[in-house]
């Protein structure tokens, strides 16, 4: 078992199927691309234990809470490693994150992103520690995101 | 003739003039920055033949289509790449496209935003194919866009 | 007394405090992520001098003139600077800036932004100069922005 896989496990946090990516859109776009040693993430939304998008949808402030926005943004980040999973076969290949760029759907004039958006870049610490987790972030309100989920989320990541 | 050339004559495709970033309005920045075999590509709306920003004007569910959306894109991307022969002079230099980062404005609550980014993605890999065409992508709605163009693409690559 | 430094005194540029993420909300992030040459800086929002958000607050078009606006451009800069410098000690270390990501909470159909993110990339040009200081650039609007903002700048550059 990977260390990752075991840290996960350490966490309850369980993986979901990668986004299914036809359901209810086809996507002429890789949901992870790697080259070399860089790794470039899609703007994934939260993702329900089946890959599908996971509610609630709406806005952060009106039909989303901001506690509903944390855990949306945790979700994101969970399908994110889904994702990741899939794509590189095993998460201890990941020697650091470098970017995640969060774009929340808030109600008019909601300035809350940051706090939104920690709950992407706590999970993170949680399972890569402090000096693989590390990451720069941008925490940015849109006025519109696939599927009207609470809000999206991109990476950018290097491999070991 | 290079090989992304005789493709692009293949599908008909006619690079325009690049960015003419003098009509309307002067920008301090560049179309393209090259480092190493890092390529960063400013964000495009889509551009007529002649370098100058491409009609329809409006949000993508409202005064434009999906379906205009789609070309939009498509004529975005093809802004790019008249940017890069104009930087690289050759298409050929490139390796491998990486990320693809698409903003759309939109009608509010318009959430068809990755059907709309579908139009660049196709282009590039007709153009360039599944293995240098592969790219990571964020299709979102964003509040306003330089010339009220239905959206605006930002492009990360790789040179051979 | 380094190169840069010198050059910020010539123009009369003080730099501020770092960015105080505690005022007023925690951020699970960091404000700089190095990795071997890259760097990668978070959004920033406008800094005042003792490191904490600077008005005028609001959207440009609306409360925050284009020219304020241009203002608040470059004090998001001059405070990613003050983050760079206490990441890396001696800003001389950089040695090309790659790509600007601006961000404008503007007024409805404010269409504006190229102009406003001039003020952050003739201030690059001017202490680094066309060589280092060249940059791709996005410049869009977004529905909200942490502290209400005007504008916040994320941005990524490489080390010398």
């Amino acid at each position: 078992m990977s260390k990752i896989d075991r840290r996960l496990a350490e966490l309850g946090i369980i993986l979901p199927k990668p986004w299914n990516i036809t359901i209810p859109a086809n996507l002429a776009a890789s949901l992870v691309r790697v080259r070399g040693k860089s790794v470039f993430v899609s703007g994934h939304v939260p993702i329900a234990a089946d890959g599908s998008p996971a509610g609630p949808f709406g806005r952060v402030g009106a039909e989303v809470t901001p506690e509903q926005g944390q855990e949306a943004a945790r979700l994101a980040l969970i399908g994110i490693l889904a994702s990741l999973k899939a794509k590189l076969g095993d998460l201890d290949r990941i020697g650091a994150w470098l970017r995640v760029y969060g774009m929340v759907w808030g109600a008019p004039d909601f300035a809350g992103c940051p706090a939104v958006l920690n709950g992407a870049s706590l999970a993170i610490h949680d399972v890569f520690g402090p000096e693989i987790g590390d990451h720069a972030r941008v925490a940015i309100g849109v006025a519109a995101t696939p599927f009207n989920a609470p809000l999206e989320i991109e990476a950018q990541l290097e491999l070991a």
